[in-house]
């Protein structure tokens, strides 16, 4: 049987650890093409590059041809799709992340935006991340990809749906199990930081990064990682109508605008 | 009574001629502060730049005091809300932006992207845009923002929703009428093209954009807008779930990884 084909891409950059272990855990089992940003792109969710060109890269790593792009995740899969790759992926992996990408930093999340951008045009994608910020052990979580992938190809994901994975810390050994979950509502938010130029006095500042943090729902990601378990929410990217708004008010507001004299 | 407070931003830049209009079309009625990117920012979504720092100009602007921030329209509302403003604003509005910002660009638009880092907060809020992207006419239709306002200071939106308004072309005259909508599926793609540097000789890409079209509901922003129709949606961005999804199979995923002999 031939094997599958999977694009493999992050946002912590080509040369991030991350990534070298996500591809180590399904060289053998896939044939999979590595696209990565050339630099770290942390927190630009699915942006693209369209007021600068972009430039592609052909390099040794790890012993494979592999490719580096001077922008965002969803421009490595563009570039992908139409300049590196002869067949469509079967599916888009992306990660893993260090620090965690779950509850509503699907939209910010760069490592969730090179799949998003896969599910524009139906190519279903996994993302993921693992919580350890500092000194993060990926080797020890290698084991734990390929049954997602087992799982996404047995079930395959609705359209415009991937796949947000996050693991939790394991510095103080495996997760206690996997949970099927809600998104929850945590997010990086910012912990502004003002200095001075140190010659030239002028203010600037640094966003940084704080976790704001919610009471949540306890069938959410957050509070399964929270516990200690790897937690998987099937995200829908396709339609963000608020249907029951839509519903309510869709007479009222037509009536407002006839009513006006414009 | 006093003037509800509004935080005007954009993604094509602080001397964009949208932005002006759409200030233009409020400052009399309502407590108006204007913080947008100093340089354009299209297609950055919901962006925030955490790994360089950000100045904060004040500017004269159409003889007011403004701000522009050289980073992106998330990172706008971040400083406006830690930095510039004394209270918290009742309301983000985004735009005008030059070009639509229909269906699933609701990810990619700088526009969109601004008032989604209002929401993470639940503050509240509105993107504007008008389809014309060759001398749009922006004077044209300023007198139908301030109903918008109206409208959602009325029926206020739900948490974590803001609502995605884009005009039709108005180049042949006014718009046909206004509907409350859902979101479309049509985005825009890239165009890639492929050139060679004049002196180094390497290759280099521009991304591009190109519309990519679905067939539509004829409930869609899409459908509406190519009717020539404005059209308003009410675009939920706190729990993207697939809930059917994830009902329909959690027993199996959580059966599938207890089976395994990690």
């Amino acid at each position: 049987m031939t094997k599958k084909r999977i694009l493999i891409t992050n946002d912590d950059g080509i040369h991030a650890p991350g990534i070298k272990h996500l591809w180590n855990s399904l060289k053998n089992d896939y044939e999979v093409t590595v696209v990565a940003p050339h630099q770290e792109q942390s927190g630009v969710g699915v942006s693209v590059t369209i007021r600068h060109p972009l430039q592609l890269n052909r390099l040794h790593w790890n012993g494979i041809q592999a490719y580096s792009v001077t922008g965002t995740p969803a421009d490595c899969v563009k570039l992908a799709l139409n300049v590196i790759l002869d067949e469509r992926p079967h599916l888009i992996v992306s990660g893993i992340n260090r620090g965690t990408n779950s509850g509503r930093n699907v939209l910010y999340s760069g490592t969730c935006g090179g799949v998003i951008e896969g599910t524009m045009r139906d190519i279903p994608g996994i993302a993921f991340s693992l919580s350890d910020y500092q000194d993060p052990k990926f080797e020890s979580i290698e084991r734990f990809i390929p049954p997602f992938l087992e799982f996404v190809f047995n079930k395959p994901l609705p359209p415009q749906t991937f796949l947000n994975v996050n693991f939790p810390s394991v510095i103080e050994g495996a997760p206690k199990g996997f949970k099927f979950a809600r998104q929850g509502k945590e997010y990086w938010g910012e912990s502004l930081d003002a200095r001075n130029h140190p010659t030239e006095g002028h203010t600037y500042y640094w966003i940084g990064a704080r976790k704001v943090q919610f009471e949540e729902n306890e069938e959410s990601d957050v509070s399964w990682l929270n516990k200690g378990y790897v937690a998987a929410v099937p995200v829908n990217v396709g339609d963000l109508t608020e249907n029951n708004h839509l519903r309510t008010h869709k007479d009222l507001f037509e009536k407002h605008f006839e009513c006006l004299n414009f």
